[in-house]
């Protein structure tokens, strides 16, 4: 292998041999090919892409660097749920209990916040006593035991995936569509699921606006998927607007134990019912849409998924009496209501301008060394379309200091556009994307 | 400088500020900016480019880096003259002496060879003792002292462009013209030149066989020139065949003291005063480039040219006897004549065979530490469109073993293509570039 031949013929849009894209990530992963080679690599597949081959041998390389989670022992069905990233969205932290409470195994890999978007293990973190760095042994455990273990990439599952992703981040090379597809499934594959369903998110708010990267990333998945006997389904959903009121870890925990109970958000209830009803669906336990929610809403009504909650906290070492006295998650001191500033309708929510006031609250990492603040946030119940009076509450700021007010305040009044014109928010759930294609739903 | 973000930008089309640009280049040699973020910045600007001013800032960041030749005490002009690189090119070795010895000094920094181009380091150390590898301070004495020293790129001249160049090579970043002509510029002005000539080589034998690339090249050097006040012109000159007959080190360095008495071949001697013209044009010795044809026939017939060859060879160590008995050069101890295998006319002489051909034969590398022989190569007297008759003596090859003789054999046969048509060669000088533009000649 002549590393610069390899990344020449890349450069100038020819294909590499599976063999030559395994030989390549092996060798980079045991440092024997230097970081600055895989980096013009990887500029030159920006530029250039990835052919089917290619993307399934890189992931397929990734595999094999590290170990799997081995639930060969489960005869139950194991789904996971992966989402492209957005701001208020806690529908893991709810669908984790609720599909395992219905029989079916949910070993969930999730990651930390990146940028504006917030990360399902500091969401969970804001549990007392929440430990997410579960080794491998232990989660086989737990899903063997409970069904459910929601934690961090571990170090012993795709190792070259960690590696790469670093280099990735710091050379500009993230935003590429095969090598999005390859990291994300290597992870997921690594599960050992029997099937996958992708939130992906559309809209201002989401990691690609355009509905056509989005439709292309969740094909590469699916293909990628379809070569592990790992079926994957994708939902494109709405991050227009943030979902759900509440948008930092403590507050998003007590929405999700909220909706666990059949009361949360009508919004944020929806999209967790269609990503659920796709998990039970790929399951096998459901047969309908329409089956899979009443089985849902009975789990919720029931106390069911609010139990395997609780198992799944105590599982974890976390405190879970705050399941039932959720004023026992951390909060915040200082609290205050953000008034409309005048009348009119609610034309837009930034979602993003939201996801990066809880970072500036102290909810989200600026370097990946930061601590955060589980507590503070924003509970923003107004949503566009609403008609608001002047000094109406549109969503309360929970802050460390009174100085934290004033900021989140500012937050909001950029982030929450009021006009006089009809807005057309994204419908919640637009499309569908399964192997057989695209529909409109 | 958040480095990332300016890699970013470059990748998605954006220019960068020539503060950023130097703040760049200064980190990476300085070793606080990564290789790989390096390599991947390299593989962005391959597929963006650079604008003139980053172009610019570049140079002057790697210029920066290192000391210059410092020629401030003589008051003669000085220029080089640079190739892109060819086989059987040995113009510099006739050019140095010719027109140092016309009272213009000639600072020439040269290089090994590289792929399949012969080197003018390689083909100098042919000469028994001859040293290329003089210190700054030693080169600028001896310039001072006779008019001319030919040395190889030391280590105080431009270290961020050796750094830059050895990265380029492993990523296969080396082909974009802003890189080449800030590679190339960055050390001609380190010369303290007062003008310089460029020898574009054009055709199916030089690194970039089209001919707009090549234009775009040299109007990127003209532009890094004239920022430094150092005037640049260009010829394109055809390297659709090796340039002269010889072909090999110590085979070339005895053509070359051939054509320095005036009775060398025509095509070598017609580019070599080509090139020659414009250095003594842009030194301001000669008006026209008839005068100054004039004066380099009478330079080579006086034997002034050769006494300056003479010089310059004891002067860095070597032994000059082999100027007047070119038969103390290293020789191959096996040689033979290699006969047109039928009759017809020269169609075409492949000069990357060629050039290869010698590789093969142990006269150049294959790796950067190989050693190479300089007796070994072949002396190819025939042109393309000479009519020959089937066993007519067409070239000599000089090879170590008797096997390699056949080897030789083989590769000519495939270089020297004979047919029936009537070949059209390139004009061996086709156009003239300057900060005026192109002109066909």
């Amino acid at each position: 292998m002549i590393v610069p031949r390899l990344i020449e013929r890349k450069r100038d849009g020819g294909r590499l041999e599976a063999g030559e894209i395994r030989e390549l990530v092996i060798a980079f992963s045991e440092g024997k090919v230097p970081d600055y080679q895989m980096a013009a690599f990887l500029m030159a597949v920006y530029y250039r892409g990835l052919e089917r081959s290619e993307t399934n041998a890189l992931m397929d390389a990734m595999l094999g660097s590290g170990k799997r989670l081995d639930l060969s022992r489960l005869s139950k069905p194991r789904v996971d749920k992966h989402s492209t990233g957005g701001v208020g969205d806690k529908t893991s932290l709810i669908l984790a209990p609720l599909i395992a409470s219905l029989d079916v195994a949910v070993p969930m890999m999730s990651g930390r916040g990146l940028g504006y978007t917030g990360g399902t293990l500091d969401k969970l973190e804001s549990i007392p006593g929440f430990r997410t760095s579960l080794s491998l042994k232990e989660a086989e455990r737990q899903v063997e035991e409970i069904g459910c273990a929601m934690i961090g990439q571990t170090e012993e599952i795709v190792p070259a995936d960690r590696k790469l992703y670093a280099l990735r981040d710091a050379t500009a090379t993230v935003e590429a569509i095969p090598l999005i597809a390859s990291s994300i499934m290597s992870k997921k594959i690594s599960e050992s699921l029997t099937g996958l369903v992708l939130d992906i998110k559309r809209g201002s708010g989401s990691f690609m606006p355009e509905l056509d990267q989005e439709i292309a990333l969740a094909n590469a998945m699916i293909e990628l998927g379809a070569a592990h006997d790992c079926p994957v389904v994708a939902l494109v959903t709405a991050m227009d607007r943030p979902l759900g009121y509440a948008c930092g870890n403590a507050l998003e925990v007590a929405e999700s134990i909220e909706t666990l109970k059949g009361a949360g958000p009508p919004d944020l209830a929806e999209v967790t019912l269609a990503l659920g009803s796709e998990m039970l669906i790929l399951a096998g336990v459901a047969k309908s849409k329409k089956d899979a929610c009443a089985m849902m809403i009975d789990a919720m009504t029931s106390g069911r998924a609010l139990r395997k909650f609780h198992e799944i906290v105590r599982a974890q070492g976390g405190d879970d009496s705050v399941i039932d006295k959720p004023n026992r998650l951390p909060h915040a001191p200082h609290k205050a209501y953000f008034l409309a500033p005048g009348a009119g309708v609610i034309q837009r929510i930034e979602s993003r301008e939201i996801g990066y006031g809880v970072i500036a609250l102290g909810g989200g990492r600026r370097n990946m060394e930061d601590s955060i603040d589980p507590s503070v946030g924003f509970v923003i119940t107004a949503k566009p379309g609403i008609r608001v009076s002047k000094g109406d509450a549109l969503a309360m700021i929970h802050a460390r200091t009174e100085a934290d007010l004033k900021l989140g305040e500012s937050v909001l009044e950029k982030a929450i556009v009021i006009g006089d014109g009809k807005p057309s928010p994204l419908p919640l759930v637009s499309h569908r994307i399964t192997s057989n294609g695209i529909e409109a739903l």
